[in-house]
């Protein structure tokens, strides 16, 4: 087995080849691993079964196995998702300003890769080949380590990326997996900032705790969502009642899902009764402020941690408040700075809201549920940075890039 | 004394009102806390005194002691330097694209500010002022830890903001200074990730190398710089002596400073003989490779780590290779990832070097003595970043701000 330190410095070697690749290059590279893993589809589904199995065995829950199985179908999924790519716009070189300065230099601001990505998630074995597919797209170089659970399944996955690459002449260094999954070397990594440019880790908030903590590395935070909706006294009710059903019950583990209401009191007795119909229907628990409780006895009453939980389950949180400032000081407190949404026909309360949230995507009268590069309009995304610098909310190609001031001069020197 | 916690709950709060002041009321701020600056000069003088002469007691070097030192003229320069960035526009609320999405949704992508910034410095006043107006003009509130040499100067200019942020009916808490010196303060402050959205050291090798290895918060590298330039076969002589020369004695101290030259093979034995006459000339000590030694006797053989060395002194490495690959494998192996330049008439060449050379700011044919954010036309400077997050080379008010997605609905619900 190499050592980080031998994986770090080809995936340094790879990404100087890598960032000169033209469109056309790294186009037919996607296609080729496309082809690859449909070619090696028996050896990644026995290599997944062995996964399943020993999963099984160690008792891990069904639900995780469901998102560890692959089949025949889950395959081309993958496959298709590496042609998707290849279709994009590539962002690399464009010049996004260039000035003429009154000395005479040129200055231009040139999109470049990052170099070397690495991203730490769990046990969903496709994200190693979407994961690949974007930063491979943006020129980068990218070391993964997924979770022990997906081991085998991910080695294969990586086989026929290394497959699909060395068929269109370019280096399968460009994919690195580190197959020891131990905790020591996940910390390892995360200390590696001689090789690796930039740290994205995917998965629970735990993981992604522990990145931040642990990392020497830049880190892009993605995913963890405690969402907001605010209806407030100008609200159109059916609307409200509609948006809130999309956002907590269309799925339920996803970090766009609304896990909190706040509701304004004036229209509290009217409309309380409405949401427990409508969200009782769904099977979703509601946990309620002592006015809510009041208002309907079928709520649970709400602890202060639930207003600071991301449920992923059939449960909500409320709070009924008095004014729009109390809903945005509430929402500021517990939010994850991810989605929150509010629900008027006021124009100043809308805008008040757009202003005073802090949070990487904010809405009037639309569900949460739209925060995701796909419905952003980027055509694929690598995670949602609920982090300020860099990249905030979802993240498409242009998150893996990074610029470089190109000058051109003509003996130019400074007085 | 203010615990920690404290300064970073008073300057979250802070920043929510700040992150919704107009233009308008900015610059008046910024206008009265330069105005005060004048008008407490006498205390911040004395203030000064008080740490020049415990430094002297303490045996700080009179290069260090020059630095920390405070005249009316300089506290003129400080007040002149806030009316500067009044006068700057406002990069917050700027909206940087807006799209209709075929769901009816208009999504818009906004400039808003990063919140709470905390700067990491040492010895030089005249930053606390410098850090406070942009940070300020950017709507964020600032938290500085300076050196423990310059600590009465900075309360005192601290003090002199303070009154004119009252007198602008802006809350003081803009600005917090950290009083507590202590190395403890300073790693403490590097865990405050609850309060503080990103870190920025300003400082030595050492200072950015333990802010990034011990903060939990995200941070922006500033920075280090192992500036090159090569001089190719096909470079304009005369061009190339002005260049190195400006490069390298322009100023001596600062990041920007050429440190290394390489130089054609082709050239060396016509080239480099000129270049000796040229930097002798100016006192600077030249440390080369075998080749260039046999060119030139008076030269000091290199080692591996003047390979690696930021002089900031009067002193120059030199490196003879066969190639512009040579030359660019060379590079960047070495450099900081801050400047590079090549001198040459060849166009093939140039675009080589733009395209591979792995740097913030890559030249052809000037000095690097151009990065600098008043000379990309930035209008104004909070450092220059080295890393590849977030902002890469001089960072102007922009790089002290980040977006948020304000999306505009009627009643979107995802499917």
């Amino acid at each position: 087995m190499r050592s980080l330190e031998e994986i770090g410095m080809l995936a340094k070697k790879a990404s100087v080849k890598l960032a000169l690749l033209l469109q056309d290059e790294k186009n037919k590279a996607l296609k080729a691993c496309a082809a690859a893993l449909i070619d090696m589809q028996d050896k990644i589904l026995e290599a997944n079964q062995e996964d399943v199995k020993r999963s099984r065995e160690n008792g891990v829950k069904e639900s995780l196995i469901d998102r560890l199985m692959l089949t025949p179908e889950r395959i081309k999924a993958m496959a298709d998702g590496l042609i998707e790519v290849s279709a994009l716009p590539d962002p690399i070189g464009e010049v996004i300003s260039m000035q003429l300065r009154p000395n005479g230099l040129t200055i231009g601001e040139k999109r470049v890769p990052l170099g070397v990505i690495g991203m730490i998630y769990e046990s969903r074995p496709n994200v190693t080949a979407d994961a690949f597919a974007l930063c491979f797209k943006t020129g980068n170089a990218v070391i993964l380590r997924g979770g022990s659970d997906a081991i085998k399944s991910n080695m294969a996955i990586v086989a026929a990326l290394h497959k699909g690459l060395k068929e269109a002449g370019v280096t399968k260094d460009a994919v690195l997996l580190i197959e020891d999954t131990s905790r020591e070397i996940a910390n390892k990594m995360m200390r590696l900032d001689d090789y690796i440019d930039v740290l994205i880790p995917r998965g629970g908030a735990g993981l992604i705790g522990s990145v931040k903590e642990n990392s020497s590395i830049p880190v892009i935070e993605t995913g963890t969502g405690n969402c907001h909706i605010y209806v407030d006294e100008f609200a159109d009710f059916d609307m409200a009642l509609d948006i809130i059903d999309n956002a907590k019950t269309q799925r339920l583990g996803v970090c766009n899902t609304c896990e909190s209401l706040v509701i304004h009191e004036k229209i509290s007795k009217e409309f309380i009764p409405k949401l427990y119909q409508r969200l009782n229907a769904k099977g979703i628990e509601i946990r309620a402020d002592e006015r809510a409780c009041a208002i309907c006895s079928e709520f649970t009453p709400a602890t202060e941690e639930d207003y600071a939980t991301e449920y992923l389950d059939k449960i909500i949180s409320l709070k009924v408040v008095d004014s729009i400032d109390e809903a945005i000081l509430h929402i500021n407190k517990y939010n994850t700075k991810h989605s929150d949404a509010i629900i008027t026909k006021d124009y100043n309360n809308a805008m008040k809201f757009h202003n005073e949230i802090d949070a990487a995507a904010v809405y009037v009268n639309a569900s949460t549920r739209f925060t995701d590069g796909n419905e952003f309009g980027f055509g694929a995304e690598i995670g949602i940075s609920t982090q300020k610098l860099h990249a905030r909310g979802p993240m498409g190609l242009k998150a893996l890039t990074t610029t470089k001031y190109i000058i051109f001069g003509n003996g130019q020197i400074r007085q």
